[in-house]
């Protein structure tokens, strides 16, 4: 199931990064729903190259188009399946490409699983560029998730050591993070944009990269989602969080702060209110306990290394001649996957939710 | 699939604290591995409670009775069942125990679920218990994968705030992390045990409790297991690793500190010797590049909360009568649920690789 | 997923013929519905062998004990696992018991497959005696199911070219089936009945055995319960049905019939009565179109292979020495396994419906 | 998993009859098979419809474009992506084109299931055009296993009582085998051919139409394909063959003859040649064992019902007003669909056989 997930709702994503075309395939998704193909395209274009200057300059027309299970914006209940052809395919021997692979890069080990076969040009199905399809999918379920009242926020919360603010994690501030979502760098924090926006220029000055830390936030989700164990909430997101190109981590709630903390500090305790609603004064579980939701709203942190390519020279060897080579990778790449991976988030995320709320309502709505 | 995980080899847990008992299902294993019950007894012993002074003083008889799939100690390849008995069940009405929910315990996210009918005695299923026959599955795995030149190893590597020493993560000193295993706490340095054994007994004295983390080292892998997304590596340990009880984090190689990380430094640089080996430099990458092993050593850790039962009074509220109450919770508990869990990692880590293991060389060995 | 099957409701069997015991482990069965325990094992009981004089003279204890997911008679939504101890375990060398393989049984595949390590002691995991779990699991269905207005009929509708009468498809006759259930051999028909009986002593006799087919009526489905393709309620169900030893054959309605059929005579035209109740004047498609439950009775037919161990005289060969050797097969055997297989197939049609139906509606009550 | 199967090769298939096209993702290939696209689209050429007298006189252009996974006709390893695009898509309100449901279509039950919602023209995602990007799957899927020495031959074994010639199912006769596919109608005997094309055409006079029975073998097949169980052969198979639009039946070797047999008729006797080879002197068990492959041709049958769309005039009724309507269903249609399902078949059975055979014997290569 390498290019699956879901267990109500599968999604297949296919492609490389210069074939033909690549795309998703969703099974399951819930008949009647309207999709708002503008705001789908909106959606889109926070992930897509050359938006602003601090992403790669590249320019790729991601607009999707529905071969099925959508038709006049209505889901109808069968699979849907959306392509977007690549614009950069090239002809050519695609094998002999990669002799000299570059660190941190999956040539190398593609090369050994796959034999030599693999086409590895743009990475081939390594790249970020799968990552397009995956918010056509995720975009699709975020507007279904709007209408049940579930909103979801990614921002970046650090960039090579700028922090943006802290949010609160029992009553986010909605607004803030909504305008987050409008800036060149989703951050919150004015302050922080611009700090951000200093050592990314600095960074590519240097034709180097650097890392960053993704926080995202849904709200509006129901208590019950997820499962015990292998079907939890951790581990059904976990599964597709990992499944991005570029992620070395993925924490819950307080995360690795929990490891310096009490149980005293670190249990949320409960409260009830005049309506008798129950909630935690804190939300250090974020808002997941025994891998099921428990209403508070969802909060994880992903944090993304920083772009293999990278101008400046590397060691490398050749995997003909078995000698060292010195490698200088060329081309326009992100100075920080991390700025384009925000929306990519928010669709996993999406995904997972819709996922399990499906299993848990079932897929019948009269 | 709450139950199961694995792809070619699927491992299925089931029991609750306080039923008959709890095991194990695990389809798809070698036929003709012979099993070692001593050495697995002895690896089940690790994560058994009461083992010394920092674990809960209960009593659990832990030793697994196997019903099928091995017989005189082969594996024959017909489904391997393992059973272990309960001792603590009790009679008596099971669904009115937990009114009053613990905080950031399951209690209330399962009466939601489950409409009150949960057996959530000792946490029903989401007690730390089934992790032990977690445990006996990966204490299969482990024994087959060392014949395979495969060697795992976890170890406390913080606990709260107390640091065990740097690992080399490109040539781990295997011996000192062997030695790590034979003591009470599984450190690799002697100065950092007696430290934890310190904060572990004054948290015990203010009945409170500690979170820690956890890194795991697996050493002799092959280059090419895992595919690409969805069945990457780290997707289907991930999978895993956040069904265990009380994760809250997991980063690969270099993790959370990636953020901070520019690409020059992260990146991997490749190294070929005079016998035309070729391995990197460093190991941010833990071992895995684009979801697949690059034979470098495995490296993850796992942030994991503090124990949520304690002692001390906490804030909750009467389910039935929906007025606020304070909870103080009796017994004997783990003061930091981590110690335990460091052969749980193991064992997981041992399921994922022989599963992947299987998908890419196949079953058949003849 | 060998041992295992279902989508939202995942059972898992395990256990060989001479191990300690078999067992199932359900996941995913809908917390508070209570289980009548005698109904249970009286169920079972028709499965058992021994109960008369037209099954193996062996006697079994396959009353299971429930370790976990049951308690008190309620299932409490975690996994159920229940186990059957096996009663004729023996010590001894189990590899080299099967040099001379039994035509038309498994010995000679798991030999190679296994390379000699399967114990095919009473034919391993490979025998009939794997049904037992499988009809407690199937067992508990059939009375979640039966509150929800489905009821589930099997009988023999031939041996050996003895035919029961015909079942009319579009009304079936509950009381007739229901009777049927308690005849030593499950007919409708009494006269049938003592032909069948007849025919079985003469097999027996000869130290032979004969074949047969069940046929299975379930009715009361909601309209609704399948997907198109690939989770098409005959793709789940034969998925399951096919993993029943000895099973030849799966017709859906009409069945083989229709391939002499005119779409004019095989199209089951709609009717519309009095209280807006939509049915088709006949059933040819046995309650499903385009892979979805149409509200008419499922009906499907399976044919079961004569037993492969009989007493007659066989060509083999050895193993070891490769050379022609002739095999008597010794021991009590089921003149015709389909007897007993009459409970199974109504357990696994129980267990796919329910599969089937909490995907449909959801595993949440409120 | 409704549009998808496959346990190590997963396919997925999408599209309705009237959306922009419709196609297949295929995750889990081998890499570096190379495929013959002449060869490929002359297989697909045999579905196709309007390619003879005998089936619908629509033409569809089914050439498939590849997005993904195939490069310079190699495959690369990562999921292969086909489409085709649907030449008659037309715009225009799709929600209330059926209110009169078609007999035995799946017109009503689709209306309910998804609340009136699908786009049911052409029978949307019930058309058995959703067979051709299963061809395409298929096609490779067999071109591949031809390398390694498998070959499939599915025929019209019997159209409205009329029986083509018996195979022998130990020796099968390959040359005549392959003969049957240059036929118009798939059959071994011209003289069958001759009566089943009379037939036809008095069929198509009566604007009606006919069932038949698909027989298919295998050869070539290694020793130990498939587990016991869930994911024996014939589950495996079923599962798919099940997901093909009109199946009603399908049986392995003496299917339903079983029922009639004795055990000394049905069982295989071994043999051994002066080569030491082993084999069957009979072949019932249709090249399959306990679940897995035994070496002797696969063989196993499969019932088409009659196209479902006759010209005749149907009872049905309106959804709308509740009244009872007469039908009349226009258009040109197969008078037997099971003539152009033959390489479907040919198709599901390579796929089927290509994921058993890299479970066995793993993906890696080297």
């Amino acid at each position: 199931m390498s290019a699956s997930f879901g267990e109500n709702i599968i999604t297949t994503i296919f492609g490389e990064s210069h074939g033909k075309g690549i795309g998703v395939v969703i099974d399951g998704l819930p008949a009647g729903e309207k999709i708002d193909m503008d705001e789908l395209n909106l959606f889109l274009s926070r992930r897509a190259p050359g938006s602003n200057a601090y992403t790669t300059q590249r320019k790729e027309a991601d607009s999707p188009t529905f071969l099925s299970g959508i038709v006049d914006g209505n889901i109808v209940g069968s699979p849907v399946c959306a392509i977007i052809e690549n614009t950069n395919q090239r002809s050519g021997d695609y094998k002999n490409l990669r002799d000299v692979p570059r660190p941190s890069h999956a040539d190398y080990v593609a090369h050994i699983k796959y034999h030599g076969e693999m086409d590895m040009r743009g990475s081939g199905p390594f790249s970020g560029r799968i990552t397009a399809p995956l918010c056509v999918a995720g975009g699709i379920a975020l507007q279904i998730l709007k209408k049940r009242g579930v909103e979801i926020f990614a921002h970046i919360s650090n960039l090579g050591g700028i922090q943006d603010v802290k949010i609160d994690y029992v009553k986010p501030d909605i607004e803030a993070l909504n305008l987050a979502k409008t800036r060149e760098i989703t951050v919150v924090s004015e302050e922080a944009e611009a700090k951000m926006k200093e050592l990314l220029q600095e960074i590519r000055r240097e034709e180097d990269s650097i890392g960053a830390e993704i926080e995202c936030i849904a709200t509006g989700l129901p208590i019950g989602l997820g499962k015990p164990n292998y079907s939890s909430f951790e581990s059904l997101l976990s599964r597709v969080i990992f499944g991005v190109p570029g992620i070395r981590g993925l924490s819950f709630g307080s995360g690795f702060d929990a490891i310096k903390m009490k149980g005293s500090e670190h249990n949320d305790a409960y409260q009830i209110d005049e309506n008798n609603i129950i909630s935690t004064s804190t939300n250090h579980s974020g808002g997941i306990i025994g891998g099921i939701s428990n209403g508070m709203p969802l909060v994880f942190k992903v944090a993304a290394k920083p772009t293999a390519s990278i101008g400046k020279k590397q060691k490398s060897f050749s995997i003909s001649t078995k000698k060292a080579e010195i490698l200088e990778v060329k081309g326009r790449h992100d100075p920080c996957i991390a700025l384009r991976m925000v929306p990519v988030i928010e669709a996993v995320c999406a995904l997972v939710i819709l996922d399990l709320w499906e299993a848990e309502y079932g897929f019948r709505k009269n």
